[in-house]
């Protein structure tokens, strides 16, 4: 059966047709330009699907659901979007909107929920019910699994698990709170840690790197690193305890079967993952008695946002 | 119809005759005596079954299930107890042992599990499918259900909510590793800051409270702080602060209906309840965009067990 996939970004919308087999049969992308009303862009996204079921020589009445994966706060039992700080949408029923346009069963959920669902299904967590997934980039965002049912809490508003403490009272976070695992663990936090590091050691490699790069990023430390610079060394080490303090967290709650990590940081590759698994294996709760949680990259990468919110629609 | 419910204590076992609408009908207990070989222990559990039943005037064939809720490790699923530190059990196949002596189906589980499930049954939570249970004890347990199920992990190894992270390379806890929730928010925990403050405050009232009770306990600083105790309203109020800490993480992840809090801490009642409320509205993610959760004391007491064990019998 055909299922189309729909990523809600803030640039851009993208669409794809996947089958319950994974197969990704076709892709296409429309610009969010985010500053329309709701109807427009709501239009725009039955539209791009439309023409990729079109292009594929697929009826649009063959398509057995349609899945949504938007940024924000999602009620998915409601079809409603909550609040969506990326797209400025605030109290939308997106699903009663889009049936103007395609009448089929529609589902929507946060986009990180719906990428967790997508590893687990088709990427790095394929045929486990119990997955944790973590992206690491402009924030923390987690997506959680377990027993095949994709945790959201009342109203979607939970799996919140950038806002988890890590070191209560520690550094602001964008939520309000202090010391949230999203204040140290995201690539925003290990350019913050990096730039410190930089004015603390202007001999490091990193402020050569930096001027490269033409702008300090999540990869600035990481490279650095590689090369031997211990400022650098000392950055990725301390950004790595950050990282699987808050994995040991969600391992003691949650116990997987994987730990699956996205997001831009997750480009360090398996070095990165080996380093955060051996953190996982001494500090996890109950050490050898405990079931082992495997830390793996994620690895449906920039298509992750289609095949899982098509996985939305397979789910039920 | 007619469950029995056993809570397995370190030193007590206890067990209850409870109906689906939550009516207990008579309870009784044998020791432990955990030193012995598990099939005695499981003779003396089958025992106290068929006692009360038969005090009762129940037929044993009209039990319609038992549950059993165990410190420790459980494998619920496999009918094991992987590890229990209390009753010295490791790998302990509890549920074919019991079946030599009772015929009807065993359900097993973590205790605070357990006692989530009663809370959310017939307590606090009484109606709600999505509660969050932590007792402040000698540690910190939670029990988690969302969407009705209860939370177990990989073979019964998560919702150790105890070892989230709350101040990352802070206190010792005792699973090893530093800064776990419970190394600050356990009764444990608040005895060691009391008798820190009592040290720096020789003049503080919490010394006299101290020699009145014989001790130093969960409850001194709270006492001395209700006299108006300067030293102990300090120990009080950061002791609040992480309590509520770990009570926001566990909100974040999982945005229940309800916070439900036992363990002899909670006899503090509402005023801490109030206290720890007023953090979690504030500090949560989302703010008032997101659906209040609801902060109240455990009510089922020292039968959360009884309950809790039979509504594991229940709920299948």
């Amino acid at each position: 059966m055909y299922y189309i996939g729909i990523d809600v970004g803030g640039m851009t919308i993208k669409a794809g047709i996947v089958d319950e087999n994974g197969k990704l049969y076709i892709k296409d992308a429309v610009p969010t330009l985010p500053e329309r009303h709701y109807s427009e862009i709501v239009r725009d996204m039955a539209e791009l699907c439309k023409s990729i079921a079109a292009k594929q020589g697929i009826d649009i009445t063959e398509i057995a659901g349609v899945g949504m994966g938007i940024p924000g706060t999602i009620n998915s039992k409601a079809g409603v979007i909550t609040y969506s700080n990326n797209i400025n949408f605030e109290k939308v029923p997106i699903v009663k909107e889009f049936g103007k346009y395609i009448k089929c069963p529609v589902y929507i959920n946060n986009d990180a929920n719906a990428a967790a669902l997508g590893e687990a299904k088709f990427g790095s967590g394929k045929g486990s019910r119990d997955v944790v997934f973590v992206t690491l980039g402009t924030g923390v965002g987690t997506g959680i699994i377990t027993e095949g049912i994709l945790l959201e809490g009342k109203m979607g508003a939970g799996a919140e698990g950038g806002h988890i403490a890590l070191k209560m009272g520690g550094e602001l976070c964008s939520c309000g709170k202090r010391g949230c695992w999203e204040a140290y663990a995201s690539a925003t936090a290990i350019i913050r840690q990096t730039r410190k590091a930089m004015e603390l050691h202007p001999e490091s490699l990193m402020n050569a790197e930096a001027e490269k790069e033409g702008k300090v990023s999540g990869r600035t430390a990481f490279n650095a690193a590689k090369k031997g610079d211990v400022a650098a060394k000392k950055v990725v080490d301390n950004y790595i305890k950050y990282v699987a303090e808050g994995i040991i967290s969600m391992v003691n709650l949650f116990r997987p079967d994987y730990v699956l990590i996205g997001g831009g940081i997750s480009n360090e590759g398996d070095w990165l993952m080996q380093k955060i698994q051996r953190r996982v294996n001494r500090y996890s709760f109950g050490g050898h008695r405990n079931p082992k949680v495997y830390v793996r990259k994620a690895v449906l990468g920039n298509d992750a946002g289609i095949y899982g919110a098509a996985a939305l629609a397979m789910k039920k």
